[in-house]
């Protein structure tokens, strides 16, 4: 269960990626069984300093992340059940409902109690008017219901995401898949999991045999819909294997954690919805870059997670490239 | 739990709809919950003239395809965790393994030992040369690996689909999603469930709120993918909540009948596809129909599985329609 080193692999072989089983407890630790980018190859059972010295110090982060993401997956998993008052945001595509918004409160509320020096970007606090600007200061990163459309219509790809970044870097992402109960972390570093099994990447690099997952968005309007589709029509011509459409962001780039599928990439999509998988990507062996195949730039609106950079390079050779207005607009990029 | 009429709902009610049970046993029996088709309503307890007489002709049928859905599926789930042979059939993105013709043959040996003189369609039994012709004799139409190219990358949405039809009318359907134990089923005139829990379409009937799925298939004929994408197009202008693909018509069609999504539809689908997962969008409260409208017919490859009729006669009147070589095309329409 220990990988020595961050191998790549062709075919799934780790016990448990089908499994069913739950995490443990709240704010169950990750075990430390992992050397992280750029790392040397660590054998069974060697410890890094920082785990040999014991807890550092964004160890009670991820605690907390991992305890109040079940807490709100219970909340948005109890609400899938209900009623749904829906409104609509920037389209009749873009919904939002009380669930979010309640969510998002108990989340923020939770870690400003443990954290109360840190900052907060929420999807529903920057609807309402908030500012959206990473600073070095550290950072929560949120999306309380990462699927809003599929929340919506009960379709069971629902996640609660929370990222964190300190000095605009991210240090740790925590994905919690609601109806199916599946816990997704990774500590920058540290590997990533889910329900406490080693995440890896696929190893396969030829774009030609590859599945993809990308979204159609929530925006209706036309010519940005030309491109979307354009995009999705000149990928499958390469070929491709195929591509997928799950409804969240979060849960995508998962899939492309656990292997399940060569990339994820999209235009559009916001920081909140790509900050905690991006962690969980890089954690697995994966690589994040900007659609034009430059460096990755959360607040950009736009996303490559590939399993390899051979993927990525790809894919983006391939996309027909769209610039949405950025996340920090209102402050320029930093 | 048990209904007394075909109701419909706008939202989930049903308890456990997001429970992780597991069904009890092999060819555990459906109980007779519901009225079907054409019945009267039924009060609860109240039971109808075949139940009360006991079991019904093919009670034993939807048994022993219960009991090798859930055989086959093991196999199914084990080998996802396996390397995997690919090789191509019609096109570099229709693929077949080993598995999908190990588990055709397991299925049909099975069924084949209880009921010798039924007939068998089966995908690769197809592909192998042989005829794929509905005739009145009790015929099982049968995908091994619904979603084979999910199944090689290991995306976690694969299904066995198993169909009976007797004088060309589906009598049964069971599918089993291998990856997270969900055992659907349905007897016509019974009712549809899921891991023993009723299964009800969506109330939702206006298409511009709908979340609709769909498959950009396995061709990659430039014109065929232009009209593919171009009906993604005009339906996201309706405009539509949403487009999703899982990869399986059969788990999206299951999805309909679970009421996750209000419709499913295709060009290019095969019989085995969907035999089965027609009887469970009927007896879930839904309807099947052409994609032109017209009345659905399991042979054309062209199908909407929807919530209702107002839904499906609203995507039809949107697709540009297509024709693809009917399945028994060798032995024309029946």
């Amino acid at each position: 269960m220990i990988p020595t080193q961050h191998g790549r692999r062709d075919t799934p072989t780790q016990h448990g990626r089908f499994g069913f089983g739950r995490v443990r407890g709240h704010g169950s630790r990750l075990p430390a069984a992992r050397g992280g980018t750029g790392s040397p190859p660590r054998k069974p059972g060697e410890a890094t300093m920082a785990e040999s010295s014991g807890r550092d110090e964004w160890d009670e982060c991820l605690d907390a992340a991992l305890e109040v993401a079940r807490q709100a997956g219970e909340v948005v998993r109890a609400a899938l059940k209900t009623d749904k008052e829906v409104l609509t945001k920037s389209s009749e595509a873009d919904l939002v409902t009380e669930t979010d918004q309640k969510v998002e409160k108990l989340i923020i509320s939770f870690l400003q109690h443990k954290f109360p020096s840190h900052r907060f970007i929420g999807e529903e606090s920057v609807a309402a008017g908030e500012g959206c600007h990473l600073e070095d200061a550290p950072t929560w990163i949120i999306d309380p219901v990462d699927g809003t459309t599929n929340f919506v219509h009960t379709f069971p790809f629902v996640a609660v995401s929370i990222g964190f970044a300190v000095k605009k870097q991210l240090e740790l992402g925590v994905v919690y898949s609601c109806a199916d109960d599946k816990m997704y972390s990774a500590r920058r570093g540290r590997g990533a999991r889910c329900n406490g099994e080693a995440l890896s990447v696929s190893g396969k690099h030829d774009l030609s045999k590859a599945l993809l997952l990308t979204e159609m968005g929530s925006s209706r309007d036309a010519a940005e819909m030309k491109t979307t589709l354009g995009n999705m029509h000149r990928l499958l011509a390469t070929p491709l294997h195929g591509i997928r459409q799950l409804g969240s962001a979060a849960l995508n780039m998962c899939a492309v954690a656990a292997g399940f599928a060569e990339a994820y990439y999209e235009f559009g999509i916001h920081c909140w919805d790509m900050a905690a998988a991006a962690v969980i990507v890089r954690e697995a062996g994966g690589v994040l870059v900007d659609t034009g195949g430059g460096p990755f730039d959360l607040m950009s609106r736009r996303v490559i997670a590939a399993n390899s950079e051979a993927i990525a390079g790809a894919i983006a050779a391939v996309l027909e490239q769209r610039q949405p207005e950025r996340d920090d607009a209102a402050t320029g990029p930093h």
